[in-house]
């Protein structure tokens, strides 16, 4: 683990106490770059964006290798602090956790989100024990290496639609939510949460901690940050944008073999060289 | 190398020789399923895009293996033909050509594209007869391998803006592509060359076998074709298109923290599962 990993670990832990950290997600190193060069001063992977970059579905059918190289080619990409999706830690017992997580530090990630999502059939979480042992172990292996990893603890009950109705949803998150920060979470993530009243619910029973998903449809950042968000990250949601664009260029090209689609929005060659000039 | 890519070389040589080929080039899994599942029938890889998406400017930064596994994993996402951009070979003789090809095929490619820019400084090309003996090997690679490789010469003239002016361009391009031709090349690639008139006499001279690259500003498809080209590529420009895709949707969170630019063309998550199931 480099000093740089170190030093961005502090950064980024500093980015997640004072909060409001607007966070894009990338796949690779252009997309990367390009948030890098706009000014944002961090980033996060996305582990769907990264799946089907390689040829993959979401939802850990890429290995634990695979993952882990694509996180290193993003992190070597910028300066910023880069944090990593790694799913569900690639593996159920904390040792697998753990294992992963060596492996983000190495690749010089200095964050993860870890979901409590099992990927089994039919869909389950792990129980909030389990769970908080596989948090605990993340948190020891990120002081074993000496790095301030930052812990986003993902819980799927919004996302997979568990519980009746949402206020049984938003007690069970809340439940899962306070186990994980004891445990050692820095944030809860809470994807498919998009309410204002619900988000503030949550907000004030992590004392603030809560990282919101943003999508199409979602209100501005700065309601999400008013309702108590104290990150909002992007999740998919900018590669599928680019999956849009390139499904337009294609449609145009079929159509009438025309490049309007592809002016329209056209970044330099010689502004592409830049971007990886010098790395 | 399997009995699709004997079956896909078939199909690319019979796409190239029907004439009027409107080729996409792509850098990822996903580009290149998005442009088969829009319905083309073959794609090229761009080096520009993979070296991006890699972290590496343009230009054999990037090494032979780390090319060949990015080919082998867009080829390996898609059942069309795929045809790689192999810049110069990845080395200057013609054993190394051989070696660049052989991997080409082992990553399910059936098709290369080869400059004769010999990436030195100042900018020249490989002479004539050098290009001729690399072209070679690279047409006995794939006769050894048993597949009817198609072999796209891309000659520089134009892109370095060679001579002295488009007369003498354009009599250099001629003097050069009809030599590869002789040793082997399917087609002759002049990027940089756009207009109509010019094509027209390249065309002629290369008996129709020319490849023109499109890109913001040029003709449409069917000016390009009707000037004589038997394909018309995409090069960089899809990438490009991305890029500035991803810079706006950067511009406008920093700005305003809206999604604007995402709803704007998106793409449905389940959808794009759907595009990596049962792959």
């Amino acid at each position: 683990m480099s000093i740089s990993t170190k030093h961005n670990a502090k950064i980024f832990r500093d980015l997640s106490i004072q909060g409001h950290l607007l966070l894009p997600n990338v796949w690779d190193a252009a997309s990367a770059r390009i948030f890098e060069a706009a000014g944002f001063p961090a980033i996060g992977t996305t582990s769907a964006g990264i799946a089907y970059s390689r040829g993959f579905c979401d939802g850990q059918h890429i290995s634990r290798e695979e993952m882990m190289h694509e996180v290193a080619i993003i992190a070597r990409a910028v300066n910023i602090p880069v944090t990593a999706d790694i799913e569900a830690g690639y593996g159920s017992s904390p040792g697998d956790v753990t294992e992963t997580v060596r492996g983000v530090i190495e690749a010089g990630a200095v964050g993860i989100n870890l979901e409590d999502n099992a990927h089994k059939k039919p869909l389950s979480l792990f129980s909030i024990s389990a769970q908080a042992k596989r948090l605990a172990a993340a948190k020891s292996e990120g002081e074993r290496q000496g790095i301030a990893l930052t812990i986003n603890a993902r819980t799927d009950v919004f996302l997979l639609g568990l519980g009746t109705d949402e206020a049984e949803r938003t007690a069970m998150a809340i439940e899962r939510g306070q186990a994980y920060l004891a445990a050692g979470a820095d944030l809860i993530f809470v994807p498919g949460l998009l309410d204002p009243r619900a988000a503030q619910d949550l907000s004030n029973a992590f004392e603030g901690r809560l990282n919101l998903m943003a999508m199409p449809g979602a209100p501005a950042a700065s309601t999400l940050f008013n309702a108590g968000a104290q990150r909002v990250s992007l999740g998919p949601s900018v590669m599928l944008a680019s999956l849009g664009n390139i499904q337009n260029i294609a449609k145009e090209l079929q159509q009438t073999g025309t490049w309007s689609t592809i002016e329209a929005r056209f970044f330099g060659f010689a502004e592409a060289e830049t971007l990886f000039k010098h790395r």
